[in-house]
């Protein structure tokens, strides 16, 4: 059931943003009935906030080809990926209108930087990075500048970018 | 008139957001006629734009200190004062809603780094940076991750952040 209506509202919130999202419709389109889903989910905000928490579940398959600058770049291509579609645009809305707990916010972002993190783990172990290098410090400099086009400039962010993003993050981290 | 009620725009969209600004509480506000405002601005969407517009002729004050680093810091700190502000976060709102025109928006970005790069030309012409130093590529690199914290994750950007973010932008523009 809970899966049928995340899959359900994920499409609802693509097809119509937040605003317009109504419980009701969710329930229909999931085939639930609409009392399981005001029990389960009193508001349109907590079924939004639970997807947000379970966006970073999936979506972010992480390479493995012992490189740190072919890994990194392969998750940024699927990030850029995930951050264009109107889903993750309706998350950041939501999260700047407060209709995100700020918690729920917090909590997403630990857990996605923490999947991610084992790319970095990894290119310390295999001697790529120095033994201190800080995972999330590494992911946010190379990714912030995908989130800053994409999602506040609107400027395009091509595979090249991608390639220079990692290029800097990576050797600032092994200047560190 | 066109400054008084930007002004009230301004106040109105800080206190009660986009979705609630009513062009007639604006006109209220600037002690304007109504019909005036409408037939300069016949929506909030046209307002918004504008105002968005205006907001690159403002609130970025240059230092000029003779040190790169220190340039960088001085505007990254009124950068994140910006960011902060319901303002500069009901104008992001509105961009991703498709409320403001993209070229609205690529014309506020535009701007806005173009009067950033002064910062640039001037370290160029001390030879801070190199000749062919890109500017808006640097100055995305420096701010970005703090957009990317304020307006995203929800992170906090301190000054101690913001010298990092400075020094490895610059210091990635000098190997280059």
């Amino acid at each position: 059931m809970v899966a049928r209506v995340h899959q359900a509202a994920r499409e609802l919130l693509t097809e119509v943003g937040y605003e317009a999202l109504q419980l009701p419709d969710v329930a229909v389109r999931a085939e639930v009935n609409k009392t399981t889903v005001y029990r389960r989910w009193p508001t349109k905000r907590d079924l939004v906030t639970d997807l947000l928490l379970r966006l970073s579940d999936h979506d972010l398959p992480h390479a493995d080809t012992g490189d740190i600058r072919a890994d990194l770049v392969a998750l940024l291509k699927d990030v850029a990926e995930l951050v264009r579609t109107p889903l993750m645009q309706a998350m950041v809305r939501a999260s700047l209108e407060g209709t995100i707990a700020p918690e729920a916010r917090h909590a997403f972002w630990a857990e996605r930087m923490h999947r991610s993190s084992v790319i970095i783990e990894r290119a310390i172990h295999r001697g790529e990075l120095p033994e201190d290098a800080d995972a999330r410090s590494i992911l946010e400099h190379a990714a912030s500048p995908i989130y800053f086009r994409l999602l506040i400039t609107g400027e395009p962010v091509t595979d090249h970018d991608i390639r220079q993003f990692v290029e800097r993050a990576v050797e600032t981290a092994q200047r560190a």
